[in-house]
């Protein structure tokens, strides 16, 4: 990789600056911040903005560059690419290292008196904003909005914004028609006392509607906002794809129904006029629902005495609760899938997950990597680091696809020779942490995070750990990474547990230069049969939806309890009859006789 | 217990609250908060002024009183308490429910439109305040400091602020004098870049001078306040107590010194006058340092652009972390005392923990209850519900004492007859779960909530839990219960343990009407030996510092693992040596024998 010079670029981004075209007055710092203007983790190329200036394409990272300075802050996972990707122009700034400066702090110190800061006001979440503005203000500056996006502007060839058709899913896999959901939604909003509700996130706005896309890699969304009233419903949305039969049909644009639940379609631009005019419509104590994560720019349509915001919105927390379609097909979802340089393997991988029925795509860039590739968390093989799989070296693949009845999402490490006894007393910890998460039986309304510590404690006994969180929401049919629920150190504002959320259970042990293991399997939140029930609380567990072997060659069996030893007997055994029986439907006998053998009973001597 | 009447206080009250001898503009309501004006946990008789108003002395309630009506806010563990205490002028608002409303939106639905809401500014935090009165801005009402307490003013026969002679620590006790504290905050204060520094927590001034005192039942401290300055010492106090020559002497009061170290002694009531002189005297830059817990009235006296405000003090910071004199003297503490109604056996108790050398007072009210009154977690014998000890019920005693060298909290759960299989198999969980903390191994870093799940994985398999923490931090004969460190679910903004910081361990299990059980010991957080050690981080693990023999008959053995029926029988041999040398040397062969017996190894069957 060779850095990407960006001279030039800053040059005419420091001119636009200064341009009475764009901004009323000069701005002496331009935020270019890693988002789109739905909050996505995954982003589609037309908003690569933070990486088309910088050459630094990590997933996390801020840029903010003034007259005289261009400076980039990126977290741990991303130093070393972050290092090599960006010219001479940029400097890095680390962040949790303790000398770092936050972005306020630094601003404040190279700015000259009385600056303007100016922000995409579309890009900027609005608690991001608040507290920007506070701090600057508290020194003398101000974050001003500038309405054309400055990127833009010297972009010359940007992509055009992905418009890709839609699928409709039916009530097979959805389990609740879109107008349910409205219902369900309009319930909500009336205990709240709110009028209306802005959908901003793109998820969101899929699940609302019982609708996919593709406009994001890996995330099978599509770009639109949707405004919900108490008798109205506004979906904006860019393209010839509300001309396709099956989505009118779908969203019964042609059918004379009850005016609650006739859909407007407008355009995807619209959405700022539109809210506006909302909000100019207000009464007093008629109030608009939205997250707290929306952009600023539509935060700011509403008067502030109209707002109405939560970190976690209805649809996010009814979405993270699987009804019983959902979880069916999460668990067909997980049915087979097939298992020799590290992008061959991947490649291959994901040949095999492209057989099966209902595939869509990946559901994120498949890690496949060997021997110290592997200690690099979120390592992608590229030609330059492509490593030849061996019989000396741990092998670790974590991949996962969209299907239409489901996401998956699983990791596995296997070794094709004979594994180190170092190497087995390692990956036997992750297992017994992966056995102490999944097996945990804890109270209803738990969160997730009171779990993060079964999944180390084993690691902990022996001073190991690794530095990463223990599990995400998965969505279905959705993003593979979904909020509101996790495990995980960071206390992060969590959302309690509930029957029928899905999480991944990922522990995992990286050593530096020498190799990586995790063992990651998509779990089920399940009612917990428990012999007493204190306050009448009831009980939850997990159930493994996903169903692959995990290698017994790499398990130190006499370092497992006798009680997880039959957990993994248990799973094998569930493997064994689940897989076991759609192999043997598909004609598939050598995978077959793979998987008997690889679910072969653990013995504890 | 019957209720206090209060129809009288509160017609007078609200004749104060539209008096202009004491409000400038009448007040539509007027808010009584809990705490002094220290943000004390337990508070000296003169502050109890939410007790004298409503009659509920909980240790937690805010009352507020408007011209229609008077409500009180509290939380579980006081709804059965504050309903007995209160006669029906006042409604119970019960926080956590559902349906209760947050103090702000109560006001807002009782009052006027355009009302003013009094409260005493030395008494509400500042970021509560901050809080209260944005919403009642919002709302169209204002949030008013009223000078003069209002309860004061019809409060005849209130009590004097105490003012008891004070107790002076030397070296061998605290292992820092007040001159090498002062320089360490001092070196803070510079790496913050604050000029100045308040202390306003009791036990942090106590701290800070090696003083002690007894104003506030079970903590030894004394009203004072502090102004640090990099140049000048201030030390806010009342009382002949710096005529005592032993005080003068520790001060150094009438020596020759730098000035930098010479303490200037000022009236307790001057602090306000003397921060607001701070205040003005400032430069640009100039910043003060406060905790943002501080009293809205001390916080007000620095312009607000000149305000350095953090959660936890660098004094709680370093009070917290027990240097090596500091942990000797708790190790002292903890050696013995001696173990027939709740109330005999508590006054026991009490007359064993006096004979002992260096004791000062008890560390907070005894806990002694048997059968039913053991599931009442807060429970304190009184006349009206003192039961006889039995050979049929189980027997719970949570006690704890100030010495000069340290601060105790212990509590045992007994049977003095058979326990049922029941009754064994919860105490069982509980043991197992304070084990499961008590051999934690955990990396340098670590906060306590993330060992919180440890202590109830137990109990959560069989569907049980208790619903409070599993651990305090604990003062140096200082208060028993102190941040910034802990160990709970809540995850409040703890600070990450460290060697040396000392907290309780006290996971236990309550049932309804039936039992209650706690085991309960004082740890000290120690560097662990680890095979092999992640990132270079180190990890820790906890010492018992409280040694008293865990009832063995309560204990299903063949409940216990192999690894947890050892750290019983090392605990108990640990027991054995360290209190058996001490009850021999005293000379008590009674208490020896007994401690023999109870510390029988176990042995799995």
């Amino acid at each position: 990789m060779s850095p990407k010079m960006t001279t030039e670029l800053l040059k005419q981004l420091r001119q636009v600056m200064k341009s009475p075209k764009y901004v009323q007055e000069p701005v002496q710092a331009y935020i270019v911040p890693s988002g789109d203007a739905h909050q996505s983790e995954y982003i589609a190329p037309c908003d690569c903005r933070r990486a088309f200036i910088s050459g630094f394409d990590g997933s996390a990272g801020t840029a903010i560059v003034t007259e005289q300075h261009a400076a980039m802050w990126t977290d741990g996972r991303y130093f070393l690419q972050a290092a090599h990707q960006m010219d001479n122009n940029w400097t890095l700034m680390k962040m949790g290292l303790k000398d770092t400066p936050t972005q306020e702090d630094w601003l404040v110190s190279v700015l000259p008196e009385g600056s303007k800061v100016g922000v995409d006001p579309f890009i900027i979440p609005a608690d991001q904003w608040k507290r920007m503005s506070k701090a600057l203000r508290n020194a003398g500056h101000d974050l001003v909005p500038v309405k054309e996006n400055l990127i833009d502007t010297i972009w010359t060839d940007c992509p055009q914004r992905p418009c890709k058709p839609l699928i409709t899913l039916d009530l097979s896999y959805t389990g609740v028609s879109w107008r349910d959901k409205i219902v369900a939604l309009r319930a909500k909003m009336a205990e709240r006392k709110v009028l209306w509700f802005v959908v901003t996130a793109l998820d969101e706005v899929a699940w609302l509607f019982n609708l996919r896309g593709s406009d994001v890699e890996y995330n099978p969304v599509f770009f639109a906002y949707a405004v919900i009233g108490m008798n109205t419903i506004r979906l904006f949305i860019d393209g010839d794809r509300m001309m396709d039969p099956a989505v009118r049909e779908h969203l019964q644009l042609d059918s004379t129904l009850e005016p609650e639940f006739k859909i407007q379609v407008m355009p995807y631009g619209s959405i700022l006029s539109e809210l506006q005019a909302v909000g100019a419509g207000l009464s007093p104590k008629e109030k608009v629902w939205l997250s707290d994560k929306a952009s600023y720019a539509l935060t700011e349509a509403i008067p502030k005495a109209y707002r109405y915001l939560t970190p976690y919105t209805p649809i996010c927390i009814a979405k993270a609760v699987k009804n019983a379609s959902e979880t069916e097909g999460m668990r067909r979802a997980h049915v087979p899938k097939g298992t020799v340089t590290e992008i061959i393997a991947a490649d291959k991988a994901e040949e095999f997950r492209s057989q099966q029925k209902d595939f869509v795509e990946l559901s994120f860039a498949t890690i496949s990597s060997t021997g110290p590739n592997g200690a690099i968390i979120h390592y992608k093989p590229v030609p330059e680091t492509n490593r030849t799989l061996s019989v000396n070296e741990i092998y670790l693949l974590d991949s996962g696809a969209q299907y239409k009845d489901g996401t998956t999402d699983v990791t596995r490490t296997m070794h094709f020779g004979t594994p180190s006894p170092y190497e087995k007393e390692c990956f036997t910890y992750v297992l017994k942490g992966h056995i102490a998460v999944s097996a945990a039986i804890f109270p209803n309304g738990t969160k997730g995070h009171l779990l993060d510590s079964f999944a180390r404690s084993a690691l902990w006994d022996c001073g190991l750990d690794y530095l990463h969180g223990t599990g995400h929401g998965v969505g279905s049919f959705l993003n593979v990474h979904e909020g509101p629920c996790g495990i995980s150190y960071k206390t992060f504002a969590d959302e309690p547990l509930e029957a029928g959320m899905i999480v991944s259970d990922e522990p995992g042990y990286y050593e530096d230069g020498s190799f990586g293991i995790r063992i990651e399997n998509v779990v089920l939140v399940v009612p917990a049969e428990t012999k007493y029930n204190f306050k009448n609380r009831g009980s939850l567990t997990f159930e493994p939806l996903t169903l692959v072997p995990i290698q017994t060659k790499m398990i130190d069996v006499n370092l497992l309890t006798q009680k997880e030893c039959n957990w993994v007997n248990d799973y094998h055994q569930k493997c064994r009859e689940v897989i076991g029986a759609e192999l043997e439907r598909q004609g598939r006998h050598e995978a077959l006789r793979w998987l008997i053998r690889e679910t072969e009973p653990l013995i504890r001597v």
